[in-house]
């Protein structure tokens, strides 16, 4: 019996409109099973010289993190946890359940977490993470999940097909995602597979600059506001418009439990940053914080199932006076409370000196670095500055450490940074780090619109995840001015979907011009049911459509209340093709064109 | 007595919050008042090895385009109109009144405009425009007025004027902006001061790439909805939190009226879409409009007033075809008009033949042409196409025309565009036109985001302006789903001053930063209030922040409920700086660096 209940009312379950929930099955695998969200269209109706075709649209597979709650089949119960994604975990040998050290911390405050299971982790000498599996040759079932999730195998009429070049500065992306290229890029350090081998709820999915750019959004409670409930509320909300990861960076009152009852409920991989459970710990005092109260809070939270930790280890006590003249000094929580520590006993930092005892942690779990941006700049005046390239060289530094250890890797990035300092951040981290998948927080490219960072920010993202950076940090509208509530999660990830859907546009990820194609061949055809679904947010455009013409007959009316029946271009375009004057045209253009008409461009 | 009286208490006029309203004085020409706001900023209190410090924060100057609506000085009366910024006009020998040629059109409709002036145009011989007064080598009231605008004059400590290199793509912006400098671009045509000299209300702007980047916001009836009294108090709103120009893009009943009431009221520039309102007159039937139609329509609105025009002359019968197997057809409502017209009549575009003829009756009231782009992509698909570039050379041709009769000219651009593909339309137009000013619509990033596309044209918009766009069209959040309402153009205006303000950063506009690092030091400084007054919408910066933390106490904490007290990266910060081992801190990084330490990089 809890003490305490969820509110399973309050979660958003039911499917988006129109869409159906489908699982790829692994060929190697078979019990891989890859949901993707199937949007059922219309057919098209032709009407052209007196004739009338109806040709069907097929359906259009989307990628889908939002789990199980959009599943009709599943039945969920917040205290049980997701059913498991990934059933071949518990048959690992290699690996063994252990008592559980932090079983103390369960009993810490009023709400633990109903069924807790005992944590495994690798047995001695046993080299578990993705990244030593990939290095051995092996491809592991969570490769070929992966893969299929990247590599969504449809049926479009070629017309769909048709997508601009891109331009991926340096990126090699493929046509087709395979196991082997999954496997051959998490070898090489290039990709990340987050996922603890004590998360087995996890669908997973891999984060690196030859694969769809992915988005992580920030939850988590503070001691000034938010509970346990709305946060979990706020993961599925979160997973469900399309985050890729989630983070929990609560701060306020029982860490652990609220942490326990995320990951056992997450689709997605999770990401913490342990230091601020460890602070509070010491009672909130930096200076009292010892490698042993940190290492014990990161096996604790290894155990639950955390698939990456962002651990600030570059803030190295030498790089802290290069902070001093800053206009913003050290924005990063983590970073300020190291470069505290640091200060206060004029010693290295401690993650940095224990780097190798917590890359031996990391590995018998399988969890991923995201090695912090302690230093990164919190102005425009601070960016691209000593004290943050000081710091990315020693990432670099460590990066390598980790891949030694087999450790997955990557990087956080920045911050605010104006756009003509974008570029360097990338070139710089690529060169600095190998090639490990980038992170990044936005870039805000400017700081005078708080209320509004989502999209400063998102200006930043789109270029830099062009550029190369492998997944973006959400910034929501309320950043700089107070913790996220539900509509700003679903602002900032929405918005940070956009950015990031513009950069594998441009960058030429395969298939990625395909909705785009699909929603303005709808547009055109007046199809506004499928243009609503077909979009991010169709519950937004829909309710938008409605609030000027909310009649049924407005969603198959040939004009819309932008510029009212008269003036629509689209159905104007429509009469002049209908027109049967137009054939007659193109060979006029042929002739002009043979003729030489200055008229014409190429290209 | 009028048959109907707009509700004055439904207009915005209260000043921004710490804020006031100030005017610099021309020193040419002393009638010449430029309107600016004062932020005023609280001190900084320093506290330091037990001293403290108050030291004071100058006002920051900041753009104003609200017009005379936040001065408390002035009594707003719609019906008479704003007060003359520009009284000179009707002094001028050069321009004669003229008896109004559109008088019938005011009775079309229950709301004619109670105070219509008689208009007046250049006498016969005259060559009135900025562009051929700047080529006499003249300087005008209207080029001191937005030189003035352009480089506040203030004193800021110097430590506020850091700002990054900019990157300016081949753009030559000036440290300090001068008469002499405007007159200087305006005569080669690579900037516009669109300004009628029937709209003496206006407050005037320049709009060229080696200027600040100027926004622009869309409003209008439709036949769908709206009505004047909404449309006005939009244009007021729409300038209010920022819009540099403002286009009348009515379709519905009584666009005569509508736009007679928007000028009168207006302290920014007025654009217009003429085809719109010839299409009115012929019943809506493309095929019927004829040049006479058209021209009276082009006299009736230079009467009244509007400062610049919408000519889609580009739309050449020959490119029509080119169109014909784009994914979305012509998508500019003018453009389609236009196709249609000449497929019809199987002849060339009336407004290409009757070019020259258009030129005279801009000339003669000194409007500025804005050559439309009927052939945009209206997709990511159809992006960088034939049509598009064909149009664009046509535009360039047509540029050189107009410079001829000494017509002011900007180039209107695209439209949906993916990031990859952006670049190539700058350098394409700069090429074509001669560097006269490009104006854009976004560019839209991606088309699957219906109800956000403010946020993906953002993406766009940023770079195209850092390459060079010296104007950007706002984009709402209801683009392609409905006419958008009062919160709609607050967040399209306020998506675009950030996209603008972007790129003035990377293009590095002189004093573009000094926002920026006011702001940020009063972040660092937990000077809250200033924060939200510096900030772009101060109303929604401090409500935000009101929602988890309301108390004026909260307004000068150190903290906020992001992270709580013991999380704050920028109080651990200041305790850092605070410690008296920083003196020795960076000593000893000193001689680390003369060490030859491999953690530091330079710059």
């Amino acid at each position: 019996m809890t003490p305490f209940s969820l509110d399973h009312s309050r979660l958003s379950t039911q499917p988006f409109p129109n869409s159906e929930k489908r699982y790829l099955t692994g060929e190697r695998f078979p019990e891989v099973r890859v949901p993707v969200r199937a949007i059922r269209l219309s057919p098209t109706v032709e009407a052209f010289s007196g004739v009338t075709r109806t040709l069907p649209n097929p359906d259009l597979l989307v990628p889908d993190t939002s789990g199980p709650y959009t599943d009709p089949a599943v039945q969920i119960d917040l205290e049980r946890g997701l059913p498991h994604a990934r059933p071949w975990l518990v048959r690992d040998e290699r690996t063994e359940t252990t008592p559980r050290f932090s079983a103390l911390a369960d009993l810490d405050g009023p709400v633990p977490y109903p069924n807790v299971q005992a944590p495994r982790r690798a047995r001695a000498g046993q080299g578990i993470t993705q990244m030593q599996a990939a290095r051995r040759g092996e491809i592991t079932p969570e490769m070929e999940f992966v893969a299929l999730r990247e590599n969504l195998r449809q049926e479009m009429s070629a017309d769909l097909l048709e997508q601009h070049p891109g331009e991926s500065f340096g990126a090699a992306l493929p046509r087709v995602y395979t196991p082997e290229f999954v496997r051959d890029e998490v070898a090489r350090g290039r990709a990340v597979i987050p996922a603890n081998i004590n998360h087995p709820e996890l669908e997973p999915t891999i984060i690196g600059r030859n694969f769809r750019v992915k988005i992580n959004a920030n939850l988590g409670t503070s001691i000034v506001t938010s509970s346990i409930e709305e946060e979990v509320e706020k993961m599925v909300w979160a997973a469900r418009w399309g985050a890729d990861t989630v983070m929990d960076l609560s701060t306020g009152k029982h860490i652990h439990q609220t942490r326990e009852w995320i990951v056992r409920n997450s689709p997605v991989p999770i990401g913490t940053v342990p230091i601020y459970q460890a602070l509070e710990k010491v009672g909130g005092k930096a200076e009292e914080l010892t490698w042993e109260v940190y290492r014990d809070t990161l096996i604790e939270q290894a155990e639950q199932g955390v698939d990456y930790f962002t651990i600030h280890a570059g803030v190295r006590l030498s790089h802290v006076p290069l902070t001093a003249r800053r206009r913003t000094g050290i924005v990063s929580r983590g970073g300020s409370i190291l470069a505290k520590w640091c200060l206060a006993h004029h010693q290295e930092n401690f993650l940095y000196t224990h780097f190798r005892d917590i890359c031996e942690i990391m590995a018998a779990y399988d969890i991923t670095f995201s090695l912090g941006d302690g230093l990164r700049p919190g102005s425009i005046q601070d960016a691209n500055d000593a004290a943050q390239f000081a710091e990315l060289d020693t990432l670099g530094e460590l990066t390598r450490v980790a891949w030694e250890c087999g450790v997955q890797t990557m990087i956080e990035g920045p911050g605010h940074v104006p756009m003509q300092l974008i570029r360097e951040n990338m070139t710089r981290q690529l060169d600095a780090c190998a090639e490990a998948p980038f992170y990044t927080l936005g870039p805000l490219t400017t700081d005078i619109a708080p209320g509004y960072d989502h999209i400063t920010s998102a200006i930043g993202a789109a270029q830099i995840a062009w550029y190369g950076t492998a997944m973006l940090c959400y910034v929501t509208p309320k950043e700089h001015l107070g913790l996220p509530d539900k509509q700003d999660v679903r602002d900032g990830v929405m918005t940070y979907r956009i950015a990031a859907h513009a950069a594998d546009l441009a960058k030429g990820y395969a298939g990625a011009q395909l909705r785009d194609n699909a929603l303005s061949k709808a547009r055109f055809e007046f199809r506004w049911q499928d243009q609503f679904n077909l979009s991010l947010d169709p519950e937004r455009a829909r309710a938008m459509h409605d609030e000027t013409l909310p009649a049924d007959a407005a969603k198959t009316a040939h004009f819309c209340s932008m510029c009212g029946p008269h003036f629509c271009s689209m159905k104007l375009s429509h009469d002049i093709r209908a027109a049967d004057v137009l054939a007659g045209m193109e060979e006029k253009a042929r002739e002009f064109r043979e003729k030489g008409g200055e008229i014409y461009v190429d290209g």
